[in-house]
């Protein structure tokens, strides 16, 4: 794509405008210029910016995109009128305003209330449920599982860690994760501590040619690498998990957010608000 | 605000229909219930999501909101029909089609491209973006420093973790991070590791009664969490940070998402792209 600028125009700091902004553009492969233009709350500056993206739109020859969260009628009026050479993507108009007039209450935004996230009780979830699984990732401790909403079971390398994390920052759920070695599997069963959580157990098994491909990259021709290592630990750790009745899904072709939502979806579907 | 629920329908994983929605919902003090309905993606599947909304919002007395993101218009045709008595905001509609015509290409979520993200360079950045910054929580590593995006320093809960793994799993960056400690401070100087990268520093500070909190609850009645010590480390480390000319913020008031996006600004405006 040839060079595309993008504006996020806001009467306050423009995070918002830019956190929409940046959901709509996730669904692109373009990497636009960001331009970010906060605290646009006068006719004047509102002008201003006006100027400047028509300016931009002369010389790049392409119109810009603009993310807008204004609130006052006549700042908005001046960036979405005809003499604005963007193009303007309303996040209010759309979608905040027929919630306002569906929930019959205010937004945020437009009572100039700054969403103090970092005080609300969801929000210190999340940051507990990281704490925790920070705590319990790569089996380091078998304490407080059973305050664990998730505990992940897998070989080495299979996904566990990134998808524990993202459960917990994404959903607030406290996510275990244990890794299943060759001790295990001589053993022949899971460690005691975790045989009392089977219910809130989930696997995750992986492809053992891509195993092998993301373990020779940390340890290059070791026998943790070998194809055949990697099959053994694969075969004994699916039938591991299908002794102990432990549903799992195959991490080889599917991202973090997949693995995660398919999780919750089987474990706790509803119990969760993030 | 009475019960309200609120449907994340999606022929995909759902996770678009959620950050997209969330977004919204974050303008509201309304806390409604979360219901997640991935992987919609036939006309079956379609009229029962809609008989599900049809009875919430008769069991309710008050119809649910609906985000979507579905691709195929057959099924999307069946969610927006006035047959489903939900309140449906659809942001392919509204703002990904426009932009598809602007640039004149095709979205990733309606070329199906998200289903093959573990292959993605872009995702194994991403993964080894949090593998890195798991390494180097905490100052546990100061090898491949050099290698480190951002270095958030600041004195224990006063934040770095979340940040660090949130930028590594939502942006790609490597973000190491350095608890500022005693020692530091008697020192008087950052350790030589950190002196070098002075450029990639940034800084996380906190009110002191705030820091006196979130330590109590981990250690409570403690010499680290009394008020006293919270606000010599503060005062120290923003002392500490002056002197070697490290830009930083307060976490008090911001949550990860806010933080993080202040740092990308500051560090890097341009380089990435999220």
């Amino acid at each position: 794509m040839p060079l595309r600028s993008v504006f996020f125009v806001s009467d306050g700091t423009g995070i918002t405008a830019e956190t929409f902004g940046n959901s709509i553009l996730a669904q692109f492969a373009a990497k636009p210029r960001h331009v970010r233009r906060p605290f646009i709350d006068t006719i004047d500056k509102a002008r201003a910016v006006v100027d400047e993206i028509n300016g931009v739109a002369a010389s790049e020859g392409k119109r810009p995109i603009v993310f807008i969260t204004l609130v006052s009628d006549e700042v908005r009026d001046i960036v979405t009128s005809d003499n604005c050479r963007g193009l303007v993507l309303d996040m209010f108009r759309a979608f905040v305003e027929p919630l306002e007039a569906e929930f019959g209450i205010k937004s945020n935004h437009r009572v100039g209330r700054f969403s103090d996230a970092a005080k609300s009780s969801e929000y210190n979830d999340r940051i507990e449920a990281i704490n925790f699984s920070l705590a319990h990732d790569d089996g380091q401790s078998a304490r407080n599982l059973a305050q664990a909403d998730v505990i992940l079971l897998g070989v080495s390398r299979s996904g566990k860690t990134p998808t524990s994390l993202y459960l917990a920052m994404q959903h607030g759920i406290k996510a275990a994760n244990y890794p299943l070695i060759p001790e295990d599997f001589e053993r022949g069963k899971l460690p005691g501590s975790l045989s009392q959580h089977l219910a809130k157990c989930f696997g995750l098994t992986i492809d053992p040619e891509r195993l092998r491909q993301i373990r020779n990259e940390r340890r290059p021709d070791s026998k943790y690498a070998s194809l055949d290592n990697c099959r053994y630990e694969v075969r004994e750790a699916e039938a591991m998990m299908r002794r102990h009745g432990v549903s799992w899904l195959s991490s080889t072709h599917k991202s973090i957010e997949e693995i995660a939502t398919t999780i919750l979806r089987d474990i706790r579907p509803d119990r969760l608000i993030y």
